[in-house]
């Protein structure tokens, strides 16, 4: 199956497009949408929107995972981050692709096997699992691609529980 | 001129659509777009965003006045209203209709004279200046005419200024 993950985003969105079979993944694409600031919010969120249509269109995943937002302090920059999140959830169900969210815990614990790994360990999982001669880059791309592997890792378990397992949060 | 308001919303978004002749605004047609938690939130989207362009072209406003976000203490609620809020502006920029946001504070001055006025001061004075029989309901409808109201008076001290003012903001 092909997988692409969001890392959403307003000025800089990372996605990552891998292949799963199995336990073995590889990676397809992988890269960033980005965005000026000097253009109006609508502006950007067309921008996210039309650019994601593409990358759907491209390479027809057969899963969509994005990562769930937590508001952290700065309250300003995260509306702005979940107005881009929203285009890029509506450009999914118009493609009429299944949509998978991941809190930051289950990407760390999926990738890295505990909760509390730094995120340097959980990138230099990425780039083992992946079978890359380096880390991706940027680190958006490369949280795209680990929450694009999360993804593989929860759809793999279900197959293997029998659709017993219920970690696979359709959104 | 016609101007179509927004209140910005997952559940319930509330739409206004007025008409405004110099110091003269009539209501033209009000209510809410709803959508029931029991479906995703990428289809619930979709639901408001495909609601939003049917508003758009039905009605063909010169502009869309639409909140601005604040977050309160309830952070998960408010990650959705962005949500919610990042397809509308997707909606109004995808057919060419200029944006301009407002802050609530912004919109008591321009409805009640003074930012810190009562909800029910602001609701009665959008009843007066559209001369309703009645405050309209629901809630989220008449907080959609009253944005729609500030735009309409900023718009006309723009042009009573001769484009000296800017204090309406694009988005």
């Amino acid at each position: 199956m092909i997988i692409l993950g969001f890392d959403p985003g307003i000025a800089t969105v990372g996605f990552g497009v891998i292949s799963s079979e199995g336990n073995v993944q590889r990676a397809i694409q992988y890269g960033v949408i980005t965005t000026p600031s000097s253009i109006p919010l609508s502006m950007r969120l067309n921008d996210i929107y039309n650019d994601a249509l593409t990358l759907i269109k491209s390479f027809k995943p057969d899963a969509i995972a994005i990562e769930e937002l937590f508001f952290n302090t700065n309250h300003k920059t995260g509306i702005s981050v979940a107005h881009g999140r929203g285009v890029l959830l509506l450009a999914g169900v118009q493609s009429a692709v299944p949509m998978f969210e991941y809190t930051p815990l289950q990407v760390k614990q999926a990738i890295a096997g505990y909760g509390q790994a730094q995120k340097k360990q959980v990138m230099e999982m990425v780039r083992r699992l992946l079978k890359l001669d380096a880390v991706p880059k940027p680190d958006d791309a490369a949280d795209a691609l680990a929450v694009a592997l999360c993804h593989a890792r929860c759809a793999s378990s279900l197959l293997n529980d029998n659709g017993g397992n219920t970690a696979c949060s359709t959104i």
